[in-house]
């Protein structure tokens, strides 16, 4: 008896385009009951007026209720990310654990989960959001049985914001909270959260770590941590992707740093070592191997990149996030051949400055039958 | 007795700075009476409220003013192109044709330059300007002395485009303009002057095109046109770079055709024949002899980048000019290692439908002493 | 036995907040069976991608479905309008029309609905489009019971858009559209929806009209036409607003058009048509009378505002509708003295060039017990 | 022997179009040697990368160049401010103070100017900007021969701001800066001036401010402040319009204050004591008589207009100073009857939160012959 991951790879034709998860629940592909977490790159501006985001969850969960025995479309974590510039393609990453009687196979993909307790909102960006992230990170790593923390690929994060309310409550409270500004509070959560990554898969030291580096040490950095702020969320949502026994099937997982938005090289190297060596651009027959690619992608700080200027941070007609999404789309989309990829911005503490962590889901050769679902 | 041909790229600090330019025509390393053409990247959003383009012009032309002997800042064919999505830099390339007594190097860059007669409006978008513009292309490429089309490997034409007093003053002469919208008449320009480069090149068949194929039939282009059009001009402005006798110095230029916007392959077999074979992406010796890498970037029309759905095309915001310059310009960057690069967009005609022609400048590895300027 | 006309100003937090509408149909002040329409403002771009509109429908018609004992939450025409530039207030207004027991009100607003048969694809834009939309004016007209053209003071209308789809099916049958341009399809139906309202309340002569002045001649004009095209209907849903016999309760409308951006008074003047006269400002009473102010805005294809240069149509960052929308609403809002108003764009043929029509719903005030519901 | 201030307002075709100044010195209605000012209305976003205002500055500085007998361009104030938003007209306004042998006009337009010493970089944003800018306020009063603060009607300062180079020169100085972020460093620095101009017209008290209500405390305001901050620059450059002695001509300035975006019947109010009473919009007579507006205009920071929200503050493709500008444009052109209005955002302690002081420049009725130049 093993757990086997699963991984669907839909492409989606409006926000609330949810047909393709339909039609693979309908015809059996997908197990609605076995659904653990989608993630979504949805086609709004990433930022804060991004209703494409709501839209897509709405849709999501009114599909997924009809298809489970809980009725709980809210039992799956749902992290839709805005934002599809240059030629990323909308699209969603459903992912199942199903128990399997196949066989453990070293190597395969592990998911598990968590939630953590609500986080009360003083916290939200100071240390104490950061421990209760730590703890978080490590359940759901005991919850897919990964026995080391180098055997952590990636980490995607829901963490909550604070609103106008939330403050105020604080505010009654006599317990102010780290910052009133709204947009900031997701800069902040987002920040602290990739600590809480950093911290548990012991990339940053937890006793050195200060209150006043949170969102503003750029060295700080975890490689496998992506998080993303919502309104609609008090605690945190958890997911980690991995390698562990008593997991089955043939989907592996690599992950890489890139330093900067051209840092191609190491992911060329996650794609060799997943069995998908190439001097250029992969092959067609490669492609089709790979699953999902995610990946972080910010503007650099110092308003270049390898010496030269960049304008992203000075554009008031762009956010700088919508700039490096579709510039690091178009340096991935090049090396794996398509750009139905996974690019995400506002990379606080996730990976360097500039750069970003890069994961690969992807298929391994089978010497015989596929066991496709 | 040769010519030698020069280009300096020089990083821009804003549209109007001209420093650089400035400092090396002080110190000698340009000559201001040999510069034929500077071509630029400025930092607005290409279309049609850019002023960077104008605000850059105006500066170049009153640093170039103080440096010739002839003071004539409207000689050097002056070609601003704004739009640096992405992690693009804003920079100048100043080309140069000094006379020299180096000996002949076969394969050397050659510059050619010509200017049509004025253009009547009625004319513009239409099968007379494909055959005006042909003329002047072949003229250009006379004047470089290359001997065969295919030597040939950029043509940078500037168009003009048609404005309200234009279309009065045709319809004054009772001869109707092609259309009556200005921004549409930039398109068209480009794609006719498009149409005159392939006709000249030999590219696309004269006798068999027809009016109605410009700007509409996108499977007739040029592998090495690259137009661009604007409002201070009633002719064109031609410029061409290829191959020929009797230039020397350490120069190459090589081009081929994207397909598609991450069709990098051929760019590398650009590379390789110009004496940088990379696997990856180049070495940081290997970046320093590449002097300057011109594209043309465009959303594909049918909306899916191989067979995945794109939304540049459906973006209000951002127009997908902007989207394809940033997302191209990451694919191009990754493989040279800088994104120092002359991405431009509207590549009717230029390169097949969601493609678009690539060049490349680069330095030859010298047996002895560098000959840098 | 009369008929009542019941409008509700609702604010939203957000595309789906229905919460208001839903509180109202929970304690009786709506009756969900009795809606025939709502209109939206939501804070979309108003544009392509604007999924702001959409979000918003599927949340109104769950909410509806609910509350209807006919279960369909299709029957009432659902129009939601994108774009809250400036201070405009993200509002619904839920129109109700209920059978009462009170008396004949004369001049009390009536509201009549209709559909048109689903629109051959080929008709779209054409003049077949207008006779089809001229004839469901009419049948709304009736349905209201409003005896002459110069009763009718609004008429929305929703209308089809061609997709890559249509266009094929009709290219399939051998009767090509009257464009391939999914964009323009959209300005074209508006138009010829438009002309379909002019025609009928006997604003344009019909055997005058030829096809090429569909979105061309701008001096043909409804002054009472506002009207906008979704991709989620193949035919027509039209409300009219308007007075007739047999209608009771203290709602009045009255309507003008604006010749620009900027021509209020004729506003004032309707206002003071409804008795509620003023100088400047409304004052907090008046102000508490308007129900809700519909209007259109649109940037003057010359270019100018009474012989000064705008610049809406050359801002390449915004597009001119969203421009128009909010410096509109400013003029509108400063007359009535806050910004929950209904200013949507897009005015091909409906007012004239550069300017739009505009309706304004008042409570008559009662010498006796209000009716509020 | 008299003063007299001449203000010229000059519509422009585009940021460089300054044909028309140079039009009026030619034909000497503008004497190049008198002009102390020149404020503008540029086209571009009005934020970070608006390459449109250096534009105009350089084409202005280079016209008057050649009129004025010093050559010294610098020596006028150029204010260029970006953001022609909704209808607004690009336009600049010169303004002249001539020597003149008419008899004194009790209340005629008087204007002064005044330089502050250059700034420490780590004074910006703090309570010696404040003071650096009320003791330069105070000097242009005294050069305008204004003998009352409540003879001072408008006070535009245009102040420094940080960039990366400047915080590190502070640094190395041991003085650290208010603050390290170049945008946030421009909101300061028109903060402090604005509550500069407030201390010289004892509109705050000077004991009672602290260094942290500085951008904060929205209650201190200026009724009579615009300012904005430029990189041109490292001291502040001030103009004060007022009434004085010895002043001449038919020039006259009013002023009020907007509490919110559409509160217009203050600036009608101001208008009646201008002369100009009006019920609706301005006739043609009185329009004429109009010389200038300035105002300035901002997204109230509650997210409310009168109790509904709006959604400036929240929209991540549009500055909500672009929203603003368009928006109180609307309100203030409507009542005016065009829109060739000089409206500005960014208004820190400039009015109240979500307001902004408006001034006006009429032309008073002349008995007998009209003094126009």
């Amino acid at each position: 008896m093993t757990r086997r991951a699963f991984v669907h790879r839909i492409s989606a034709n409006a926000p609330d385009d949810v047909s393709g998860l339909e039609a693979r629940m309908r015809d059996g592909a997908i197990d609605g009951n076995a659904v653990v977490a989608v993630f979504g790159k949805t086609e709004g501006n990433g930022l804060v007026n991004d209703f494409s985001r709501g839209f897509a969850t709405r849709a999501l969960q009114d599909a997924l209720r009809v298809h489970r025995e809980d009725a709980d479309a809210d039992e799956p974590c749902i992290v839709m990310s805005g934002g599809t510039e240059g030629a990323l393609a909308p699209h969603f990453l459903v992912f199942e654990a199903r128990n399997s009687d196949e066989p453990d196979a070293p190597g395969a993909l592990a998911i598990g989960r968590s939630r953590t307790p609500p986080l009360p909102h003083e916290h939200l960006g100071r240390l104490a959001q950061v421990d209760a992230v730590a703890t978080g990170v490590r359940a759901a790593i005991d919850d897919a049985g990964i026995e080391a923390a180098d055997e952590v690929h990636f980490v995607q994060i829901k963490c909550p914001l604070l609103t106008a309310d939330r403050v105020a409550a604080a505010d009654a409270r006599g317990l102010p909270t780290a910052t009133r500004d709204t947009l900031k509070s997701m800069s902040l959560s987002r920040a602290a959260s990739a600590l809480g990554v950093a911290v548990a898969l012991r990339e940053v030291d937890r006793p050195g770590l200060t209150e006043a580096a949170i969102g503003r040490d750029l060295s700080l950095f975890s490689s496998r941590a992506s998080t993303s702020a919502g309104v609609e969320l008090a605690d945190h949502e958890i997911v980690v992707l991995g390698t562990a026994p008593n997991w089955s099937g043939p989907l592996r997982v690599g992950h890489c740093v890139m330093r900067d938005n051209i840092d191609v090289e190491p992911v060329r190297a996650v794609l060799a070592g997943l069995g998908l060596p190439a001097h250029g651009q992969l092959s067609e027959t490669q492609r089709a191997r790979v699953v999902a690619l995610l990946a972080k992608a910010e503007a650099g700080s110092d308003g270049a990149l390898r010496g030269y200027r960049h304008t992203m941070l000075n554009d008031s007609d762009i956010s700088s996030t919508r700039h490096a999404r579709a510039f690091v789309a178009g340096a991935l989309a090049s090396l794996i051949g398509h750009a139905e990829i996974f690019v995400s911005g506002g990379a606080e503490h996730q990976g360097p400055d500039g750069g970003g962590p890069v994961a690969i889901i992807a298929e391994q050769a089978l010497s015989s039958g596929d066991a496709r679902p």
